[in-house]
Formats: structure tokens, sequence, C-alpha cells
């Protein structure tokens, strides 16, 4: 016998991240087929299948004006959301008194120390409200928090880099091995589909093929996250992000020192211990670093490592698809840690 | 003793063609640095080396506001247009007043059928004059063209799809042996940067990598100039453009039917005879074809061809850089024959 | 209640298609772990993963030296040939004897004329034999050989051009529509997989990169099939390959001239009806045709069309995956019929 | 009056540097037509021009077999060797007594210290000789040796990574400014060309498309000449190379930890003062990051930097073209230091 299906709502499925949750969810056989809503107000929009015709087929996909009597009529249960930052600081308050779960794919909600919020710039409409929300929002990284994810009514859906490089050094800095006065440094490239739909000069093919540059040097959003969940302080940390010319992917290079020599096996047996359960964690074996192409289109984050001979200069290599595992494919583990399903439902 | 070096000015050097053309112009060694114009009003625009970084050094290359009298008071003897054909339409009849000679890259002075002009929707303020501009416009294809653009006031540089077919399928038209009533078929494929330096949907990155389309079927602007330059008719022929991702270059194939077999041999020295003054024309010897790789970043339209065994059909295929010898680099070509010198001067 | 599973056996899951294929009937919920086949004998070969680290797992998948006695011994009903035409052509006349169901990725049995067939030079121990089988497999195309397919016992996989162009040019050459005189230009562009995992200079990144060039002008092996499942002549077909750069996917461009004029919508019903029960095809409405990005990684082939002004002329566009639809997407379908299972079964 | 001309002769013109070298030797107008050299014995290898079609034209290129008489009787000045570092090390002892100037483009001669030289297992027939060409060799990176070259008679050009790695970091650590023992990271990523013309799995266009990895951890063999150049020791050092999906260029992100907080300005002094006179180094300015499109194809070695807000850590991005600065152009710039030329002859 088989249960009711659950029934989700996704605003900004036009976005690269919305668009492939959309099909994920689509495809998910716990899930009713989802309500795709749109902010602009008024008769109808363009279906999703016009914006995206690889949809193209026998059914249609309506993207629908949002509003919350349509939520409750239609009996959503898990509200997804794909918008800008300034969006979901809106909406989740207002979402939170409906009853609705709701899985945040922006920076929105991601941050507990408000020093590292300062970065948003976020406007509250209700400073009280907002700041309880900042409180009691879990981070989305099942692999860190399953447990508070499965009771969770908000979860704050990690960003792509932050992804990329708390799974591979979070254990590494709980274990005591990381040096961490000395400087970690975290030398990340992701592909075009993470800056956005929105073409801009920057996103332009003429522009970004045949070419690689660093960006937000010292800067980027994703910094506090990481800060905040491998626990490491401001100044022990270099994130430095690189645009590199394919559509797709994430590699990010960790450089870190250690407090003793160690041995290729001890490493091994911190990110074995700390992933056992983890589905889409996977662990690379001695001499085998990840490549971008082994990840891209599935949910895994893959992680790999090389010892210098010296033993206390450690060298880490993950690689992840920003799409999936780095948005929309987290999104959904999440979705399945909720409901208390497999993590490897609808994949 | 070396004469005084030419002074030229260049409106629109922001865009792709138009900054092509600024590094060549800037190269030359018969030219005088050139003048750079902006519509802009008012005072600086940004100079050309913080919009192409590839120019930095220890020069800088202001934009300055566009006015007739500053072309008069620096001595612009030869002005570039490589804007949109609406403001072509309107700059170029004011020029000719001005004792400028003028080389436009847009589409505004290629056409001498009004019926194939129709497809730009030309609205002249100064019909009559537009219509002797029209009618003594020179179609700046050395090739075919070099005597009259030799004392040319006003070269109509050609389109950059249109140079990849009318260099193969001229002389071919020209020496009756081509079967014109079967239909010519020109299946076309153009980097990137042939949809100019705006980003767009189009062009970003994520759409156009990985991926390969046809657009304007039945419907591109190229047509009319093609038409009439290889002296075919509407329905004789068909041209088809599409997006390859790649950031520049043009491939043509063209396809066809012979009035009688020939051998490879006859169509060769065809070919041969030419294009036996013209440098920029490479025709590839029986069973070589040229690629995109091999004129790219050079002035060559390559051309090569294979004859069925029948001897009674045939594939011509051509290259060229779209930014090269399909815009800035035939600009250049034409520079040098308007004043005189080799026309590899510059390359 | 579930059937007894269906066991298969892959030679060549080496190559792009088999692996494609292993990758599919790993999933497919119908078919047990698959027996991956080596011809190399002696113990171990590499096992699968370590050619295509994506497959990291908790599994392996160990090559296993072929044998006809471990065929039997492993009950394996479906055996699956991604190898060379020369291997196909020896292995099938055996394994007919061992009732076993054969699905041929390789150009050794699509052929019926020996004429075409020609281009191949197969050199067969038992021509008698050969000859027979020549005569009874089945071209795998499920959209045209559906009833056939089901009771076949060696179906020959299509061509992967071959597909692209044999989809969109059957229906109209039956329907009579097709001005079969005058010519068929097929203007055809494939990604770099097509030409398999083997390294040579001209699948080089630095030779593919950034190029585009036409190759096999008037020899491409795929034209026999072309010829033979749209009936056409020798003389009324022009079928041009061109290597795009870009990883996977094909498109093309098909040019015809009809017997009368007609609209669109005649041109959309003879598709339409031809492949109404065909989830595999899509037909792109008028004024949209079909892109790389829409099909690639599924098993659709998608076609598009445009009718030139005077309604007799007309451009095809069709789109699909080279290792899907072009190759191990179409062997899972046919599988799918083999076993009168739903042709969606295990996408 | 012009001085009569240089005649160099090139062995390795058939592998990218070499063509890259060719081609800039046949525009250098103070170099007669080179010689290209051959190992084969024996009457014609196939002409330049037929393995790089883009030489297309009126003239041939030919190979000719490499022999001392040869060199002798065409009057060489100076032999340049695109070769491995297996046959340098062969060809420079025998070169040495033939009055020939030489520029070695392989690994073999750069490294003065004989832990280093380790990773090439070098085997000299002459080890005493070998031992003084080891002292002797002049390290061609023209910013850093300028008055060497132009006397050397061995010049050891320096690798494409190593180049990158050197010109942003030595005058850093000569300035006292960098806290060597806290260890500088290199995180560096390479256009696929560096990894040569022979087809390989890893540059396969399927496997390096839409992938980008790391490579040689803790292993690379240029790791040796930053070391020596920069004045590091083995344990300050950490140096990662990555494969970037591109043809050509190198980007390298350079992470330093600083001994006192400095200003950006400071920074940008050390670079200036450094390379005042050194026209193919560039510096960006404050807030100015270099990208791989800036200096592909040119001869331009780029440098950028960003200071942490703290002003104790500092990341140097360097950008060059691998067969440029990193290869050809360099061994181009060698040249015109050792005839005592401007470095930009020729460019």
């Amino acid at each position: 016998m088989s249960a009711a299906k659950v029934k989700a709502a996704v605003m900004g499925a036009t976005g690269y991240a919305g668009f492939e949750l959309a099909k994920l969810l689509l495809r998910h056989p716990r899930m009713a087929t989802p309500l795709f809503l749109s902010r602009e107000q008024g008769p109808a929009t363009q279906p999703l299948e016009s914006l995206y015709p690889e949809l193209t087929g026998n059914e249609s996909y309506p993207l629908v004006p949002f509003s919350w009597d349509l939520l409750k009529k239609e009996g959503v249960d898990v509200l997804f959301l794909a918008t800008p930052h300034e969006l979901s600081r809106e909406l989740v308050p207002e979402a939170m008194g409906k009853g609705l779960r709701i899985v945040d794919l922006s920076g929105a909600w991601r941050l507990k120390d408000p020093v590292n919020r300062g970065v948003y710039r976020f406007e509250d409409k209700d400073a009280v409200l907002a700041a309880e929300l900042d409180r009691t929002a879990i981070y989305g990284l099942p692999e860190l928090h399953r447990d508070e994810i499965r009771d969770a009514v908000l979860v704050a859906n990690p960003g792509c880099y932050a992804t990329s490089v708390i799974v591979p050094l979070t254990p590494l800095v709980r274990s005591g091995l990381v040096n961490t006065g000395r400087g970690v440094v975290c030398d990340c490239k992701s592909g075009v589909s993470g800056a956005g739909k929105k073409p801009t000069q920057k996103t332009h093919f003429v522009e970004a093929a045949d070419n690689f540059s660093a960006y937000s040097v010292f800067g980027h959003r994703h910094t506090g996250e990481i800060l905040e969940q491998a626990g490491l302080h401001a100044d022990e940390l270099i994130f430095t992000p690189h645009l590199l010319p394919i559509p797709r992917g994430i590699l990010s290079t960790i450089y870190l020192g250690l407090t003793r020599p160690v041995t290729p096996s001890e490493i091994d047996a911190v990110y074995r211990e700390s992933y056992s359960g983890s589905h889409w964690v996977r662990i690379f074996g001695p001499g085998k670093l990840p490549q971008i192409q082994y990840s891209v289109r599935t949910n895994y984050c893959d992680v790999g490592f090389e010892l210098a001979p010296d033993g206390k200069r450690l060298i880490v290599v993950s690689c992840l698809d920003n799409l999936m595992k780095g948005a929309a494919g987290q999104a959904l583990q999440n979705l399945n840690v909720m409901f208390g399903w497999s993590e490897k439902e609808g994949f």
C-alpha cells in the first residue's frame, strides 16, 4: 500500500537551480506533480517547457501566480525557494504561520553569526521574527545535520562552493589534525551555471570560453558558511573562487598544514568514519583524485587527497555538480531526510 | 622617405568587429594612431583598454565623443563605421559632404536591389541622397571589386556569412557550370562572436556551450548579398545559418548540381583563374578541405571541394574568421586597396 | 508478482557506446546485473569503474573473459555487441546456434544490399550462413520496424548519423511529397564521442576544440543505411558528416525539394501520423526547431522543420544524442521491444 | 644598411611549442628562413604545412634530416631544440664544439641542484661535460637573467608553469616580505596544449572537455625550477598543476603569508621596480586581476594581486600563454637578447 504523495511548490523554477529541482521533483516517485510558482501576477506567463524545450512532450508545466491561498488550496506540504535571497528573506517569515515546511536554496537563512550575515545587508520587516528564524533554521547539509533536518521546518540549503569545501574540510578540522593557525587555503573553480541564468558580459560565451579567471578574491559570500560549518576563525581561511569554461561542476583544491605527521590511512580513516552512512559522499582511495566529470549530473560530492612526503602537508580535492549536490540535488536530499525517506530516493 | 601616415577614425570600436579593427589599425605601419569615437556625449567614457584589458600597457586608448568638427580638426582621412545599420544609414549621407572616405561594416549600403533592402526597413531622412548612395556604394569584396574599391568613396564591407559563400560560389556560377535551377544549398556555421558583444540568452555560455542550432532559416539578412554578388535568383538559393559553440570562425558547406559532368581539375582551374592575384583566398588542392582552425585569426578565406563520383554534384567547403575576413580584416584589406597599398599590408 | 529478471552480456563495455549501454542496463528494473565481457584472456583486466571512475562506489564491475561456455553457465538471454564490425561479423554466426538473442551496435548486419555492404569489405568464414543472417537481421529502428524487432533473433542497431536522417526523412519520402530526383541534401554534425574512445590526432582536444570540419565527404559508411531505410537511390542522396567541438549530440539539417507546394500543417500531419505511438520521437511544432541541448543525454530523436515561403522547399532539422538514440539508448529501446516491455522502461 | 640575417635551425618543429616557434621565426625580420630539422633519416618526411595546414600558401616548409654537417653547410648560427629532454641531453654536448648557440626548450639544462635534477634521471654519455654544461647553462628567463643570456652559449628555456610562478614570486621573496616558513601555495591551471601534441586518453576531447582535474600533486617536474629561481626550500613550496578545458593559457593563483602587514602600494612598488624595463611583464593595478584571455597568443606574463584586509596575506594571480611566454615566445625573446636586439622584435 502506497502512502499519499507529497505536494511541493517551487518558486523560481525558471532559474538554473530551480529548473534542475523541477526536473528532479517531476521524477521523484513519492512526490505529486509540483506546483511551479511565478511572482508575475495576471494571467499566464510562459510554461516551463517553452523556456526549457528539453521538457517538450505530451505534458505542459505552467507557471502559476504565487499566492498563499493557492498553496493552501493545492495542499502544498513543502515549499522550495530558488529565489534571490532578498525574496527568501521576505517570504519565509510569512510562510512560517502557514504550516509549510521550507527548503530555501538562497543564502538568506544559512548564517548564524550576525557578522557573517553582514555581507548580505538584509532588511527585515520583522526583525524579531527574522532573528528567531536565523536561530532555528537548519543548515541543510545532511552529512553534518541529518538529525536536525529530519524535524526541521526551515532548511537553509547550502551554497555550492560552501558544500564543496565543508564536506572535505569539516571532518579534518574536527579530528584536530589541522594546524588551523597556519591557514587553510581553498582554491575553488566553478562552471558558468553557478553565475545564474541571467546573461551578463561575464557569462557571454565569447568572454567565458577559452578563458579562466579568479573573482571575489577575499570577498565571496560563501565564506561565512564555511567558517561556521567547519569551525574556523575568519583569519584561518582563504577561499578563492574561479570561473571555469564549462557549463557545470566545481572542483575545490584545499591546502592544509597538519599538527603532526600522519599517514594516508589516518586521513582515510577520518573520512570513512565521518561519512560511513552517507551515500552521497564518495571517498577516493589513496593515489586517486576526483575529477569534475566523475560527479557531474549526479548528487555525489567526491573527495580525494594526497599527502606530502613529509606527512605534514595535505592537499584535498573535492568535486561536485554545482546544480546538484551544490543546489537542487541537495535540496532533494534534504526533502528525503525531512520526510523520512531514503536519501537515494528520486535520484 | 616615408609618406605621411593616413588617419582613420573608428565608430563602434567597443564591439567585437570594431575592436578587432582597432587592433589591426594600431599595428598597421602606414596608419597613424586612429581616433576612437563614441556617441556618448559629455566627458569621458571608459578607454578601450578597460573594456578590453588585453590592451593593457603603457598607452591608453580613450574614446572621444563623435563630432564632424573633431574629424576635421584631427585630419581624418577615412572613417570606419562598425555601428548598427540604422546609425550607418544616418551618418553616411552626412559624411559624404565632408570629404571623408568611408568603410561601413554594417549592412546599410551593401544591397543594390530594393527588394533585398526591404529586410532592413531603412528610414532615410533624405531618400534621394540615400538612393544615390545605394547606387554608388561599392561592395567591398576586393576579390570581386578590386578596381572599383580603389577609387571608392563609400565601401560597404560584406557580411561574414556572405563572404564565406560569395567567394566560393561566384566563380562557379560565372563559369556556367552550376545548374542553378536545381538549387544551391548553403549550410553555414558560425562562432558566437558573430552574434555580437551584447549578452543575450542565446549567447549565454551555458546555452551556447555543448550545443548547436540552426536559426533564421529562410530569413537571414545576408541572403540578399549572396544573391546579388553571385548572380542568383531568390528561389535558386537556400542559406541556413547555424550557431557553433566556438568563439570565432565560419565554415560553409555548399551543395551544387552541375550542368555537365566535370573533373576536379576543371573546378580547380576555375578557382585558380578567378583568384590568381588574390593573396587572401587560398584554394585547397583536391582531397583537402579547409577547417576553421586553419584560417581563424587570419584574413584568409579558404576554399576546398569534393566532386561526387558521377562528376555532377559538387560540395564546396569554405572557412574564414568572421571577425577578420568576415569583418575587420576585410575592412583593412579594403583600406589597403583604397590607398593603393599591398593587400597584405598590416596583417 | 515480478517476473524473473533478464540476463544480458555486453561485449565492448569499455568503449563510449558500450559503457553508456552498461550504465543503462545497470539501472534497468527488469534486467539482472549484466555480464561485462572482455576478449582478453587470462586472469583479470581492469574493472569497469577503474576505466570510468564515475562508477566509483560500493560495487565493482569486473570484465570477465569471453567464452560461449560462460554465457551458457550464466544463463545469458541477450548478447549486446558494442564491438568493431569485423568482430561482430565473426561472433554473430557462432552465437546463432547458442539460442542467444543479439543486439549488435556495429555496422556488421545493417545492410541488405550487397552493393551497400561493399564499403565494409567483410570477410566471412561461412559465406552461406552470413548471407542468411544478412537476410534475416532486423534493422533496429523501432519506429520503423517495431513488429519485426519483437520476434527478432538478430537486431542490427542503427548508426547514429543514420538514425538522425532516417527518422525525419523516411515518412516524407513515403508520403510521396519529396521530389527525390532533385536530390536530398543531409548536412550532419556530430560531437566527438562519435569518433570513439581511442585517442587520435583528430580527437585531440587541441585539434577538436575551437574547430569544425567536414569529413568523409561522398564516402561515409552510414550512407547505405539511409538509402535502404528511406528508400532512395544512391544519386538521390548527399550525406555530409561534420565534427562538432562538443562531447556528444548530433544535429542534421536536411534539404528537400517537394513535388508540389504544401502547407506546414501537411508536413506536420505526415510526422504526427508516422510517429503517433512513438514516445522517443518528438515532433516540434511550426516555428520551433530542435537544438542539440534539448535531447542530449536522453533517448529522444527531435524533429522540426521550416517551409520556404513558396511551400516547395523544406528544411528539416533533427537532433539526438549519438550515444543514446544513436547507439546505447536505441539498443535498450530494442531490448524493451524484444521482450515486450514498454519502450520507456529503464530510461 | 641592414645587417646580414641570422640563421636558425629548429629541431622538433612538429610539436606544439616547436611549431609556434617556427611561425615566430618565419615572421622575425632579422631572421633568415629557418631550417626545420627532423631526426628521421632518408628522403622526405612530410613538410610542415601538411601537418599544420594553416601554413598553406605559396611556400613549402620541408623538414630536412638532421646532421651536424648540414648545420655547418647552411651556416646555422643558433639551434633551437624543442625536443624531449633525453634528446636535448644527448645533442647539446655535441653541439658545443660546433660553435653553435643553443636555446633548449626542454627541461634538460634548467636545474643547478643535482637533487632537483634527480627527477629527470638523466643518463649522460660524458658526465664531466654534462656537469660542466649544467653549471654554465643560463636559465632563460630574461626578466631575471638578461645580462647572462646576452653572452650565453646555452640557454635553458624555462618551463611554462615555472615561468608563471617565478615571475610573480621571485621579486616578493627577494623583497623579504614573504613569510616563506608559512609555506607558499601555487595553485596552477594550464590549457591542454601543455600536455603535448601526442594524443592520449587524457587529451582526448571527450575526456578533457567539460572537465577539470588536478595532476602530479606533490610531484611535478617544474617544482625544482621554481625552488631554484625563487630561492625557496623544498618544504616552503606547494605547486599543484590542473588541466583546464581550453587549448592554451595558464593561470596561477599564488597564496603567500607576509612577514608584516603591508599596503597594496608596497606590493605594487616591488613589482614595478623589478620589472620596470621588462616589456613582457605587465603589472595590473590594484583591484584588477589578469585573466587568461588577456595574454593568450601574446608573449606577456600578466601579474595582479589582492591583499587581505589584514594586510598580511597576499594572493597573486599570473597569466601567460603556455606556448608563448611559456615556451616559444620566451625562446624568441631569448634570441633577441642573445643577439642584442629589442626584446619586442618579431612579435
